[in-house]
């Protein structure tokens, strides 16, 4: 049901004529209200795509009627031009929609360094608001699919409101902020302050967390729009909790759908003195390409999770470090632990277990096993 | 001639067993003087080897007498045993040459987290030993390699004197210090604070600008010794550049010999406002997985590049980014340059220049593409 699982909502997914392969390429997703709310978490990449400056913009106002968002072109590093385009497109639905263009988000993914074909998108645009929907969730989020070999949608229905989103995402994921392009909505009767607020709480612990190849994307937009239809106004702490359990469910979909990917990475950091430990901890695992590689050939060389904490500046003494590979303690107090021979990594997913032996604080973070599939496909990705 | 070509020093590299392949795996180096000067630079890692928790402490007396490496094993995450057994090296190379085991380093490389078999090391310290010549410098280069497929050897020579050294390392290569094992010699009569000042001002511009993977070894040891026997003492700034050039040498045959690699990517960082800005956006390129790939399918990709450079703190403006791949400027004031169909990317080396254009400093980092070698050769290392 994805984004339209929520009440107020119509969203539509078509094919523009972006891609070149004429699949979907073009979403639209409108908030019919009675509120307006929205919140949004933009990449921290210094290097930001014009529909990302736009919307950042955008989104300072709290309200936003509607987004649309392309596949087939990310329109980052595309110079004064690119943003030009990206105020077009807004400028288009909102003539389309009869609403005001600063009220417009626009999200873009694909190729960074090339101008879209603004004769195919915006004419698209037409044909995406004639096909709006009540039930056009599921279409938008193929719409936004790039190399994502399946599209991503959750859903999290509480008492008498619902959240509900769709994701894009399956390279250049990487901790920074959110991942790719991201659209939550609710029914629920509460105000931009309060969206902003679970969406960062709920961004920090999911999408922050998963890293599958170390890449910050330039692209990278989460927005949360809520309508208020239900005429509900949830507690806070539920709302937060219903908000984190889609991102965190839609997280776990782009890490298992990671380009190449083979196995799933769980990388559990614990007794950590600081929560900030943990996550540097987890994220320089997340990101050594030896241990990646082994994780791939199945072969659970702790070796290279020792070196990859020794980088860190966390606090721990070497030789209290423990880690658990599938629950198997291979390394106890910096040294040889109990039998490699004991790790059975036939599965997709892979548990580490990094104990710092320093505190009580403790993060999850999720990434992919590095494959002769992730070399391939990016090697050719923009030829 | 390697760690032989400056007089005073005998050298060997013999098979003790320690690799399963029954490839030479022991080398040992003597300073025969008259002087024992020494100085080393260690890996950043905090998980240290025990050969570099011993050898830290050997080099800060300033003299070392000899060194003995083995592959096959880099005694790593191996406990209190592990450092006994370094221990035990370093007596045994003592009692053999009837010197201080105090002025005995030790290097091993090889897998982490796995004990040396002692019963085939000691002897082979005898048989080492046994087999010293003054032009045993290839015979020790060769008994260092681990997965490298070449032996890495130079020589720079001066006004009578002459510096030489031996370095293996082809994965597991970043910044952070030196790279891997490295052994350097000298005939120079200087004393251990000059070795040390000119060895750390040459691995700071070489050893420590070279990022096959991103991966910071455990084991990351370069030491540097004088014996006197020319009775010269060079100007230090000639002997520094003798020092830094054999460095570079062998850092780019580090580069050349780099696991899985098919390029060497030069990666040029320019108009800087500081150099330690310049070296932190050549390293974060240098670490970029989805360049690293695109390099590999002669994909002049240069939105990868502007993406790595904006995950930095450098001083630039987004809109004032240039980037040339082999001298073609494809990225100008960080949107669409020139053609990217005129960059021919056919060769080995692939130069990237990215201009910050913020300063007038300026660092040099190499790297290699990433292939599915790399992953192949990774996923089963320890298997």
């Amino acid at each position: 049901m994805s984004v339209t699982a929520a009440q107020g909502f119509t969203a539509a997914g078509i094919t523009a004529g972006i891609k070149e392969s004429g699949t979907p390429d073009l979403a639209l997703v409108v908030n019919n209200g009675p509120r307006r709310a929205a919140a949004g978490v933009f990449t921290s990449n210094r290097v930001k795509a014009a529909p990302v400056l736009w919307s950042e913009q955008v989104l300072k106002g709290g309200e936003v009627t509607a987004v649309v968002l392309n596949s087939g072109g990310a329109n980052a590093c595309t110079g004064p031009k690119g943003f030009q385009d990206t105020h077009a497109t807004a400028e288009k639905v909102a003539e389309v929609l009869g609403q005001n263009a600063g009220e417009v988000a626009v999200a873009s993914t694909g190729l960074i360094g090339v101008l879209l074909p603004m004769d195919k998108l915006l004419p698209g645009i037409e044909k995406a608001a004639a096909a709006l929907s009540a039930h056009g969730g599921e279409k938008a989020a193929i719409a936004i699919k790039t190399t994502d070999t399946v599209h991503k949608t959750s859903v999290v229905t509480g008492d008498g409101w619902t959240v509900g989103g769709m994701a894009k995402g399956a390279g250049m994921l990487a901790p920074g902020l959110a991942t790719m392009l991201v659209v939550l909505t609710t029914d629920a009767d509460l105000d931009s302050a309060t969206l902003d607020k679970a969406l960062r709480d709920a961004t920090r612990q999911t999408f922050d967390r998963v890293d599958s190849d170390g890449c910050m994307s330039t692209n990278d937009t989460v927005l949360l729009l809520a309508s208020g239809a239900s005429e509900v106004a949830p507690a806070y702490a539920e709302f937060a909790e219903a908000v984190r359990t889609v991102c965190d469910d839609l997280a776990r979909q782009l890490i298992g759908d990671a380009e190449g990917a083979s196995k799933d990475i769980r990388i559990e950091v614990i007794n950590a003195a600081t929560e900030d430990d943990a996550v540097e901890v987890g994220r320089s695992i997340a990101r050594n390409n030896l241990l990646k590689c082994a994780i791939h050939g199945e072969d659970p060389n702790w070796g290279r999770v020792l070196s990859a904490i020794g980088t860190t500046g966390a606090a721990f003494e070497p030789d209290e470090l423990n880690v658990a590979i599938n629950g198997v303690w291979v390394c106890k107090n910096g040294s040889v632990g109990d039998d490699r021979d004991l790790v059975d990594m036939r599965y997709r997913e892979v548990k580490i277990t990094a104990d710092l032996a320093a505190g009580s604080e403790s993060a999850v973070i999720w990434a992919n096993d590095l494959t002769a599939e992730y070399v391939h496909e990016n090697s050719a990705y923009s030829s």
